[in-house]
Parts: C-alpha cells; sequence; structure tokens
C-alpha cells in the first residue's frame, strides 16, 4: 500500500500531471511489487515563490 | 504535542473541516493521553486531478 | 480516501498506537462521512533529540 | 542535501517569504555544515480554517 | 526540481528500494520532462504497526 | 505556529541537531515574526539507502 507525495513547480498541464500519476504508480509496481489498485499518488504544486533553492526562491530567481 | 497532517480530497464544507480538527484532536487525547491544547493538526485539501488512485486521479474516474 | 500521518514522541506502547490507529480513524469517518475501510493511517514516532519546541529538543529539555 | 518543509499560515508577504527561504537556508547551512546551493525549502501556506490548535481551527479562534 | 517522499512498508530489499528510486525518478522524467539530476526521492519505511488500513494496523492484520 | 520538517542524510551528532533546531527556530522568528515559544522543528533522518538524487541513493554513490 505504498503512499507517494510529489512535489513539483507550478505550470503543468492537467494532461502532464495524468501522466504523472500513471507513470508514478507503474514505477512503484515495477520496481516493488505492490498491486498497481493499492498505489495512491499526492500531487503537491509548489507557487514558484514557496520553492527555494540554495537561498533563494525560484521566482526570485527568474525561473 | 502531536502534530496530525489529514489529506483530503477538496470539496468539504467549513463547518465539517471544523468538526475533523475538534474530533481528530479528542482521538488522539484519549489514545494516547496527550493534553487536548498540545495537538496541532493540518487539513491539506487535494484537488481532484492531484490525487491518484490505482494509477488515475480522481477527477479522470469521475468520482 | 483520507491520509492521516500523526507525528508523535517515541515511546508510546504497541497498544496506544494501536488505539491511536482506531480512533483516529473513527474520528476521520464520523467528521466527513469517509468510509471507514477507505482511511489511511501513518504514525510517525519521533526521537525526543529529533522534535524542537521553542529552539530547544524534547531531549534537552528533559522531558 | 537537506530538504525543509515549513507550515506557516497565510498572510505573510512575499518578501517576508523570500527572507523566511534566505534564512532557514543559511541556518541550515551553518549549524550542520550543508552547502547553502544544496538546500532546498518548500513553504506550504496553511488557510486559517485549515490548522487547528487544541481542537480548534485558527480562523474560529478569531486570530 | 521534483522531490517525491514514498511511504513503504518495512521489508523490502536494498536491491527493490534502489530500483523503486530509479524507477520512479525515470518516470518523474519522461511525465513532466524534469531533467533527471534535479530529481530527489525520499523513502520513509514504515513498521507494519504504524501503518493503518481502516482502523487497524497492517501488523494487526496479520499481513 | 510555525512548523518546519527538515529532511537530513544520517550521520549528523546529537550537538548538531541541537544547533539546527536551535538555528533554524531562530531564523523562522526572524524572517516572519513568529514568536519562537510557537516554532516547532521536526528533524527526519534519511539512511543513506533512502535519499536518491538523480535516480541513485546516496549509498550507491558511495557518498
Amino acid at each position: 500500500m505504498p503512499i507517494a507525495t510529489i512535489n513539483i513547480i507550478e505550470g503543468r498541464s492537467d494532461e502532464q500531471k495524468e501522466k504523472l500519476i500513471e507513470k508514478v504508480t507503474q514505477a512503484i509496481h515495477e520496481a516493488i511489487d505492490a498491486p498497481k489498485q493499492n498505489v495512491r499518488v499526492i500531487l503537491n504544486e509548489m507557487p514558484k515563490q514557496h520553492f527555494g533553492i540554495g537561498g533563494e526562491s525560484v521566482k526570485k530567481m527568474g525561473r
């Protein structure tokens, strides 16, 4: 019964998020032999000013 | 000083969320004898396209 | 499909933890009307030197 | 490669959040000698009705 | 710069965990086009008495 | 009432962890003007085989 939480920067399309859920679920299933229907994936979208790398937000870096 | 984080699908009313905080705090207090005023509860609301079960988002499933 | 994570200080018995899982699950079920079998609870036990309150670990406080 | 997640109540300015990322990164660097560029900080803003203290949300308390 | 945290029940081999890190990283890379070297994966192993399904720990269920 | 969770690789001394709690608490206090006694810090130590960078665990990299 694996539960994955994935933090990503905001800006991905719904199609990309759907693909992310699908592929990560498949990857967990293959790696540790957990039944696919038991896998849970939670996506957490971070606004650019809420994620810091090396002391600066991604927003400030202008990425 | 227990700290609980609860992930729930979006769509609950403020009244339900208040009840959730109240009842979970009471449950923790009763189970492990922690003073109620020391319990913290964080609710995290997930949009339907951000929660995947068995490789599909709840949104895609049409729930 | 609510998923709760509860951080507690180390030192509770297995019986207390079992009660914690049971009571928190029941509380979530009652508060937001989620089927009990859909609720997941993850306990995370913190060593006393890994939890800080007001800038000091619980270990250093001698609690 | 330390990764910090900080839950804060909604209502801080972008300037305060930027300062939070900067100062926490510096603090981690100084305390455990991790290179600053390796530190990641994730801010998670909680709406007042999503954070409970002692069984009541911060919203209900009127804070 | 995606960061994934995966909760799994204790008992997997180091080889399975290595495969889990590798495959989930690849899946994230493919789904949202993030450079592989930017992906971080944190595994969190749960003892059986620390994970509850439907109000009972996995340990109590005898799984 | 800020709550910080910091993931670090295993291997730091108790003294370093104490310093980490102290300095991060101070940093949060200064950045967003939260009273120090309200700040909570949770340290989460990751074994080297449980943290992956770019698809490989820190253990496998031999760091």
